[in-house]
């Protein structure tokens, strides 16, 4: 079965809808989706920003928040909260999510971190928040929280983000395709999907 | 009928797909598009920006242009040809643009301009390059680089980068629908003129 990768980061707005969208949207090309948190944070670090660049460039910012808005509404999605500091500290979050096997689990958990974050205003680097979204889906929360905290989950994060920037990934979501193309935003879900249907064995 | 602001930046890659797309798809909304052009160079000076963002950012620079290549494809348009050097000068373009009548012309010369410039890799600074375009158009360049070259005209162009910034334009292209809803790149086309639609008397 054809398989893309879907590259995202809790702190990411456009991340959201397109987490919530991106099994759909697979499902219709008979594919399926392997899910990558990573974190955007040290690569924009590289380019010298100290927050997300939606804050640093105030209109651009304005836009942005305004166009996810109705992005919610074009999607059914709930009506958008925005998260209170923005950007959320998302590190716990990657960790508990790449603790997670990837055959169900994680995507769960990351959708239901997404909606916490964006539809509920609740701050996801509060370790409460986390082991509410996890006992909700019948993860024992202690468990996940201590395989999350061990050094593995750390270095996995790490090569994560290593191999995002290896990609050439400079922000999310982000679908690669098993060809390693690269298509970027919750506009081009689809785009990478049928990129992988029509050029990928 | 129902009428939505095109704003658009000879310079920017995206403003090439969208200035050929974007009258098909007023067409299917029933709606007329008012082409305004408009200069970055002054807005992304004021973020502390030299250089376009694609060229500031390595990774997303590299993504950039395959992508707008993909686009092309997707969107039957000629193989991309990078302009050489990017961005290219564009005042010139936009004050004939500006000079031209709203009511055909300027939506023709652009489209050929974006044409010459992207996908038959000639260089939009140069006055013998539009001198030509403008006479395959039957429109008599000596003429209207008079006429671009008035007062009145700088004054405009001005005033449209002005009235971009007091919009809230940060990039192009931009739908801006006449509620002032701001619509950003060629994947927005279709809901700027469905806001438009929708929302709009």
């Amino acid at each position: 079965m054809r398989k893309v990768e879907f590259w995202y980061e809790f702190a990411s707005t456009y991340s959201y809808p397109a987490a919530m969208r991106v099994e759909n949207i697979a499902k219709i090309f008979d594919a399926t989706i392997s899910w990558q948190p990573f974190l955007l944070g040290p690569i924009f670090k590289q380019l010298g920003w100290t927050t997300s660049p939606f804050n640093l460039q105030a209109a651009k910012g304005s836009y942005m928040w305004r166009d996810l808005e109705r992005t919610c509404m074009l999607n059914g999605l709930p009506p958008l909260t925005r998260p209170d500091p923005f950007p959320q500290n998302s590190l716990l979050a990657a960790r508990v999510a790449l603790a997670l096997p990837d055959d169900g689990p994680r995507a769960e958990f990351s959708r239901s971190v997404f909606t916490a974050e964006f539809a509920d205003g609740r701050s996801i680097d509060d370790k409460a928040v986390l082991a509410d979204i996890l006992e909700k889906l019948d993860m024992p929360s202690a468990e996940w929280f201590e395989r999350a905290a061990e050094p593995d989950i750390k270095d996995q994060l790490k090569a994560q983000v290593a191999r995002a920037q290896e990609l050439g990934i400079f922000g999310a979501p982000m679908i690669v395709t098993s060809d390693e193309e690269l298509c970027w935003g919750n506009d081009r879900l689809e785009d990478g999907l049928r990129w992988e249907t029509d050029h990928c064995e």
